[in-house]
């Protein structure tokens, strides 16, 4: 009985709490992807709305600041824009995830692609972070000013567009570890 | 007789093609991580030389060019060392794989650690690229200016020191795809 149980497919018994627990980490990965896609999503409108949100400053000042000014921010958009599409994407590999939890290829795929967004992500948020200190201290040796001085709520923005993609960054590295736990334990 | 063998541990016969594959990938994997050493280390040498590289900018501008008037570039050369010695280290567990090609925690251990440090990596890198990238363009908004047009050998010089970082990551995340290949294949 138990053999004919085991030609058919089906898992033999000791194999049941090990696929609880690779289900249990197969729902927890979809309830990250979330997290994640809504920090990506909102550091990618927190910083593209940034050239509407300065009216106040056009009058005095000879040019008004936005994120385009500056290639990085534009970048640093991109790139939260084109890693929220994946994540929302990869939720249906989640999910497939949770129905189909000793998965070995998909598995695999997606621990290549989430590497993959996961670089491409620290890549525009490290760049954006790089230039907003930038904005903030200044460099006297280079002799770029600390443009934040006079413009704060665009620094105050631009700052704040960043810890969303951060988030983000921590998850990856966090789906990346569990689907790599749950990899091993196939 | 077969399944003597089996219980005592041995590997059965149709695993030897897997084996003899996955040997081969911690062969590459070990390889792989010396041109990565190579790559983060040239980059730490070539950007912590800068300081002492250009003798002949110093008696007529009012301040010489080096990494550590940018703290972006302090942050790039340490994060390089730092990735040097953990990919000297790996190359320990990168031999205990080829010896034992079916491990799975030390591989699920080194996918952790390796995603780790390509994220340090490339966060350093792209940090440094855009703090590169402003030396050499400038950005008229910010009144930032291109300091590349009088500090043309420290800008090629550090411009030169972002590549060996840049083959590192690309290695660093062939190494991450190679070993999910070969935990999924276990």
């Amino acid at each position: 009985m138990s053999a004919g149980a085991e030609e058919a497919g089906e898992p033999p018994k000791d194999d049941a709490p090990k696929i609880a627990v690779n289900r249990g980490i197969s729902r927890l990965d979809f309830i990250m992807r979330i997290v994640a896609v809504i920090g990506t999503l909102g550091s990618a409108i927190a910083m593209g709305k940034t050239n509407e949100s300065l009216p106040f400053f056009r009058q005095f000042i000879h040019f008004r600041a936005e994120y385009k000014d500056l290639p990085t921010f534009t970048f640093f958009v991109v790139a939260n824009v084109i890693v929220t599409a994946y994540l929302i994407l990869s939720l249906l590999l989640s999910i497939f995830h949770i129905v189909k939890s000793d998965a070995r290829v998909t598995r695999t795929v997606l621990i290549i692609f989430d590497m993959a967004m996961l670089a491409f992500l620290t890549s525009g948020a490290s760049a954006a972070t790089a230039i907003v200190y930038l904005a903030h201290k200044g460099n006297t040796r280079a002799n770029w000013f600390a443009i934040c001085q006079q413009f704060n709520s665009f620094c105050e923005r631009v700052s704040g567009s960043l810890v969303g993609s951060f988030i983000a960054i921590l998850v990856l590295m966090l789906l990346i570890v569990l689907s790599a736990v749950a990899l091993s334990r196939n």
